[in-house]
C-alpha cells in the first residue's frame, strides 16, 4: 500500500484517495438474510422479485354477489332480473371469486326476493373484481439492489410473498477512546480529568446513518496497549475509529500504530477544524484517527467517516440541503484550510442571513446551537459582511424560518422565556445570541434579529435605553418594550473573604470584565469614571467574558476576585453579591417584526404569570417595574 | 363524551376535533429518566441546565509550558528570557493549569537550555488557556423542553455533567390486525387468504416517527373476541390501532366496540383513500380504526395517526417538503372527498412535472413507486393537464432531480437495466412507467420522460418504429437507439391443453388483451386484421392488461386461455409459448436529454456485456440484433 505522509492534503483529495482505497480493499460487502417484517431501513443486497401475485387470486373488491356476467345481460332499471339462489354466491370484500363467476354486483345494487335476488343492471366481465396481479405480478422486480427498505416497501414485498430479503450487513464501527486524562461521563470530575463524550456523539452519529458501533474501554497513552486495542478492534469490526485525544504526541502514536499494522494513506487534512485526522487501512478494515476536540471530530465524521459508513452500508450519501444566505458578519478564514464555520441562520424580508458561532474546536455547543455549516474554500480568505454564502442546513428549513431570533444582552431570563415558548400552546423556537446590548442595537437595525435585550445607561443623565434609541434609530422603525428591573452588583467569593464593600474597591483586587458593547461593561466604565479609577491599574480589567455566568465561573474558580453581574448568576455559583444598582433591562423590537406570531408569542410569555413566578424564583429582579410591562413607541 | 356519528367529515375538521379531544384526554405526558449516552432521538420532558462548567478547570489548549505571565514581560525575539526549572511547568493539551500560573507558551516557541528554557516573547494573561466555562457555564440552560436529543446535544449535556435526562416516554401503539381471512406473511397463501402486511407497514411508520408498537395476534371477526382484544390493548398501550379488515360489516364492529368501551368522535372522513376511518377514545387512550386497504390505511396514518403519535411523543410534526409541479396528465377528482393522489415526479427544462399513479386503494406498490402525494382539495374537481399543482415529497428532491425517467412499453429488461444502473460505478435511479409504446411517443414529445421503449409496427409495410417517428416527430428532436430483437408469441397453459397452434385460433378461446396504445396491442390488431377475425366475437378481447406479466398471470390463473406477450413473461409463469414474430424493441430518446449523465449511463448499460448475459438468461431476445446497437438519428 502506498503511504502518503502528507500534512495538509486538501479535503476533497484526501476523501477521493481514501474512499478509492477503501473500496478496493473492502471489495464485496457482507450480506445477510433479514426477515422482511424486520427489515426497515436496511439496504437490499440484490434485486427482489415477487414470488406470488397480489392479489394472488381473483378477489371481490366489494361486499355483494358473485355472478356470471353472461347471465345478467337482460337486467335493466325498469326490468329487474331475478337470479335464483344457486346462480350466484354472496361474497365479502377480499373473498375469492369461484371460477364459475366473473363479476360482482354490489350489495347496495340488489334487493332480496324469495329464493333469490333482483338485479337492476347488467354486470360487465370482471366488474368489482380485483383480478389476480392487479397490484403485483409474480416475477415483477419489486426493488433493485441498494434500495433502502421503507415500511411501505416491506409491505409490498410481503404482498409479493417475499418473507425474507438479502441485505447488506450493517457495518460495525469500533470506537476506541484513548488518553490518560480521559474519564467516563460524570457530574463530578476532578481537575485535569477530561470527560469522554466524543464516543457518545460518534456512536449516535453512526446510528443516524444506519451503522452499528461498539465502544471499547478507554485506552491509556501506552503504545503497546494502543496497538493491542487497535488490532483487536480491526479484527472484530468492519471499521475502527481511534479517538486520538488532544495531545500531539498521541496523534503520532495513532498514525504510527496504524501504519505498523497496515498503512496510513493520509495524515493531516486541510480542514479547520479537523486537521489532525489519520486515514488508514488495516487489511480490509478502514481505521481512522479522529482529532480529540469534539468539533474537529464531528467535522471529520461528517466529511469523511459518514461517506465510508455509507459505502460499507451500500448507501448513496444524500447531499445536504443547502440554502443561500447573506453573511451577517464578516468571516475571516485562512488560505491554508477549508474551514467549516458553524452558523445560526435567520430570515428577514431580504432572505436568509448567517451568523458565525464561536469557532474554537473545543466548543461543542457551537454544534448544538448551529443551524448550518458554512464552508469557506481553502483558497478563500473568507467573506465580507453582506456577501452571498451557501450554508448546508443542520435542521429543517421550516424550523429556521419560524424561529424567533433574539440577539443582545445576556440574561438567563431569555432562556426561561425560550423554555416557556416551547411549552406554549403553539410552540416557538427561540434562537438567542449573547452579543451585548450594543449588539442588539446593530442586529435590530440590520434586521438580523427580531428583538434583543438592552440595558444601556446614558452616563450623562443616568437614564436607561432612551437616548440610545434616539441616537441609533433617528428614523424610528423600532419599539421599546419594558422588560424587568434587574439588580446589578459585584459578585465575590462566598463569605466575601476579601471584605469588598463597594465598586471602588475593585482597584485592589483581581477583576473579571465583560466584553465591550455589553450593557454591563458600559455600567462598569461609568462606575470606573465616577469613582476616578485608573483602569490600567485594575488587574484583569482586560479579561473579557461574554456572559454573567462566565464571569461568575471565573470568580468561583479563583481566576478572579470580583466582577460585575447579576444576582441569579451569583446564586448559581454560590457567590456573595453586593448590590450596586437597579437597571432597566428592556427589549428592543424591530417594528417590522412586531406583529409576527413569534414576537407576539414572546410578548405573551413576557407578561405571563408563569414568567413572573420564574423570575421571583431566580431572584435579583424587581418585580414592581415589571408588573405590567407597558410599551413605549420610540420615534 | 360527545359522539359525532358523521360519515364524511372534512379531514381538517376531523383532525382538529380529534386532536383536541386527545390532548384533553391524555393530559400530561408520561416521562422517564434516560441515561444521556443512550438518549439519541428522545424528547426532553423539561429544560436541562449544566451542573458543571466545561472546561471545569483552566486547561492548557496547547502542548507547552505553563508560566506566570508577569514573569515574562521582558522576553523579546532579540533578547530571549531564561526561565529556570521550577518557574514553569510542562503541560500537555488538556492538562490543568496550576493556580500559580496564568498563561501557556507553546512548545514550538521555546528552546531548552541547561536548567531551564528560553522564551522569545512575553506571554499575555490567559493565552493558550481554555478558561473554565469557555464552552459551558454551570447553570446555563443547555436545552429547553421538547427538544429532540441529537448525538451532538447528548455530547454537550455530558460535557455539562448531565448524565441523565428526564424524557417523554415513547408512546406504545397497540396494533390489532383483524379478520377471518387474514393470515400471517407467507409465500404460499391459499385462495381467499389475505396476507396481513398492514401491521408491518404501520409499525415501521410508527418507528420512523419515534413511537414504539406492539402487534397483537390476528383477531377473527367475532364481536366478543374483538371487544376483549381492544380493551386489553387499551389497558396495555398508550394508543391502539384496529386494522379493520376490508369488510363493511367489520368496520361497524370496530366503531361499535370502541363506542361501547369509550366513545367514537368521528366515523368516516372525507378522504380518498381513507374514508372509513374510526377516531375514538377509550379513557385516556386514543383508539383508531384504520381501513383495511393498505393505501387507505397509509393515508390515515400520515394524516391523522402521525399527528397523534407526535403529540404523545412531545414532538412538533415537521411540515412535509413541498414542490410546485405541472400536472403531466389531467387528474379528475370527486367533490365529495379530499383526494390523496400518489404521483411520480420528474424534472425537465420547464421544472417539475407530476404523473399520477394507479389510484386503487389496494395497490400498495403505488406507495412504493411514488415520489410524492398530490392533494386534491375536497371542493375541487381536479386538475387539467399542465396546471400548477403542489406535491408533498416522499423522497429527497435531489433523488427526484437525478432520476432517469423511462416511460413507455413494458419489458422486464427495463427493470434489469434499472438494477444494473443501481450497481454501476455512479449509481442512477431509473423510474419507469408502463404506458405502452404510444405512451412513450407522448412522453418524449412533451419532455416528461428522458426516453421510452417502443415497438411500433407499421401495419402497411411491416417495418417497426421508423414511420411513427416520421409522423409524430416531423421536426425531429428525438433519437432512436436500437434496442433488442424481441420474440412475441401466444402464451398458453403449460402443455397447451387446448392445442392452440397459431394466432388465428384465438377466435375460439378466451383471450386476454393489452391496453390500446401498447405495441403488443398494435401487433394484435394487425394480426386480427390479417387473419380476418371479428374482434367482437373474441371472448375477453375487451379485457385489457398493462404488462406482459399481468397477461401471463391471467392465463396461469385460468382467467383466460391465451394472450399475446413475450417469452420471459411466459417463462416466469411456467406457460407454453407459441412464437409469432420477432419485433424491434428500440428506445426513443429525447434529443435534449441525450447528453445527460443519466441517459449516457443508460446507454452504457444497454451496451454492456453484463446486460447481454442477463438477456440471454431471461430468454426470448434475439441477441444478434443487439450485438452492437447502432444509433439512427431521425430527422
Amino acid at each position: 500500500m502506498k503511504q502518503n505522509y502528507l500534512n495538509n492534503v486538501p479535503i476533497e483529495e484526501a476523501l477521493s484517495l481514501y474512499l478509492g482505497a477503501v473500496k478496493d480493499a473492502v471489495g464485496d460487502r457482507k450480506t445477510e438474510p433479514v426477515k422482511t417484517n424486520e427489515a426497515f431501513g436496511r439496504v437490499l443486497a440484490k434485486a427482489v422479485y415477487a414470488v406470488i401475485c397480489s392479489p394472488h387470486y381473483n378477489a371481490s373488491a366489494m361486499d355483494g354477489i358473485a355472478v356470471k356476467s353472461a347471465d345478467t345481460v337482460s337486467a335493466a332499471e325498469n326490468e329487474p332480473l331475478f337470479l335464483p339462489d344457486g346462480s350466484f354466491k354472496v361474497v365479502d370484500t377480499g373473498d375469492a371469486i369461484p371460477d364459475e363467476y366473473d363479476a360482482v354486483i354490489m350489495v347496495e345494487d340488489i334487493t332480496e326476493k324469495d329464493g333469490g335476488v333482483l338485479i337492476y343492471s347488467s354486470a360487465h366481465p370482471w366488474q368489482n373484481i380485483r383480478q389476480i396481479g392487479e397490484d403485483i405480478c409474480m416475477g415483477d422486480m419489486l426493488a433493485s439492489s441498494f434500495t433502502v427498505l421503507t415500511p411501505q416497501l416491506c409491505g409490498a414485498l410481503l404482498a409479493g410473498g417475499v418473507t425474507e430479503v438479502e441485505c447488506i450487513r450493517k457495518p460495525i464501527f469500533g470506537i476506541i477512546p484513548t488518553g490518560d486524562e480521559i474519564v467516563s461521563p460524570t457530574s463530578n470530575p476532578k481537575k485535569g480529568e477530561i470527560i469522554e463524550f466524543n464516543s457518545v456523539i460518534f456512536s449516535g452519529m453512526l446510528g443516524e446513518i444506519g451503522a452499528d458501533s461498539k465502544t471499547y474501554d478507554i485506552v491509556p497513552d501506552k503504545k503497546e496497549l494502543l496497538t493491542d486495542a487497535i488490532s483487536q478492534a480491526a479484527e472484530e469490526c468492519d471499521a475502527v475509529l481511534v479517538l486520538a485525544g488532544s495531545s500531539a504526541g498521541r496523534d503520532d502514536y495513532t498514525s504510527e500504530i496504524i501504519d505498523s499494522l497496515g498503512g496510513v494513506l493520509v495524515h493531516g487534512i486541510a480542514a479547520k477544524p479537523g486537521k489532525p485526522a489519520v486515514l488508514g487501512l488495516i487489511g480490509k478494515v478502514p481505521v481512522i484517527g479522529l482529532p480529540g476536540y469534539p468539533v474537529s471530530g464531528i467535522v471529520v465524521m461528517n466529511e469523511i467517516v459518514k461517506l465510508v459508513a455509507d459505502y460499507l452500508s451500500g448507501k448513496t450519501t444524500p447531499p445536504d440541503t443547502a440554502i443561500t444566505a447573506k453573511a451577517a458578519r464578516s468571516i475571516v478564514s485562512s488560505l491554508k484550510y477549508k474551514e467549516f464555520v458553524r452558523v445560526t441562520v435567520g430570515k428577514n424580508e431580504n432572505g436568509f442571513f448567517a451568523q458565525p458561532l464561536p469557532r474554537a474546536a473545543g466548543v461543542i455547543t457551537s454544534f448544538t446551537k448551529a443551524d448550518g455549516i458554512l464552508e469557506v474554500p481553502q483558497n478563500s480568505e473568507g467573506y465580507e459582511i453582506g456577501e452571498q454564502v451557501s450554508v448546508r442546513l443542520l435542521r429543517p428549513k421550516e424550523d429556521i424560518e419560524n424561529a424567533l431570533i433574539v440577539t443582545g444582552s445576556h440574561d438567563p431570563l431569555i432562556d426561561e422565556i425560550a423554555e416557556l415558548l416551547k411549552r406554549s400552546e403553539t410552540p416557538v423556537r427561540l434562537c438567542s445570541s449573547h452579543v451585548g446590548s450594543m449588539g442588539a442595537v446593530t442586529a435590530v437595525r440590520t434586521h438580523t434579529a427580531h428583538l434583543g435585550g438592552i440595558h444601556l445607561l446614558d452616563t450623562e443623565n443616568g437614564i436607561y435605553n432612551e437616548s440610545y434609541i434616539k441616537k441609533y434609530f433617528p428614523q424610528g422603525g423600532v419599539k421599546l418594550v419594558k422588560g424587568v428591573g434587574r439588580i446589578q452588583g459585584l459578585m465575590v467569593k462566598k463569605g466575601n473573604p476579601l471584605n469588598i464593600k463597594s465598586f471602588k474597591d475593585i482597584r485592589s483586587y483581581r477583576y473579571v470584565n465583560r466584553q465591550k458593547g455589553s450593557g454591563t461593561r458600559i455600567l462598569c466604565d461609568f462606575l470606573v469614571k465616577k469613582y476616578g479609577l485608573d483602569e490600567n491599574r485594575i488587574e484583569g480589567f482586560a479579561t473579557e467574558e461574554f456572559t454573567h455566568t462566565a464571569v461568575a465561573a471565573q470568580i468561583a474558580n479563583g481566576n478572579a476576585d470580583c466582577g460585575l453581574g447579576i444576582y441569579s448568576a451569583a446564586g448559581m455559583y454560590d457567590l456573595d453579591f453586593i448590590e450596586i444598582c437597579v437597571e432597566e433591562y428592556d427589549f428592543l423590537i424591530d417594528e417590522k417584526a412586531y406583529e409576527t406570531d413569534c414576537v407576539q408569542a414572546f410578548l405573551k410569555v413576557l407578561r405571563s404569570e408563569e414568567f413572573r413566578k420564574r423570575l421571583s424564583e431566580m431572584g435579583g429582579y424587581r418585580m414592581g417595574m415589571n408588573s405590567c410591562p407597558d410599551e413605549k413607541v420610540k420615534l
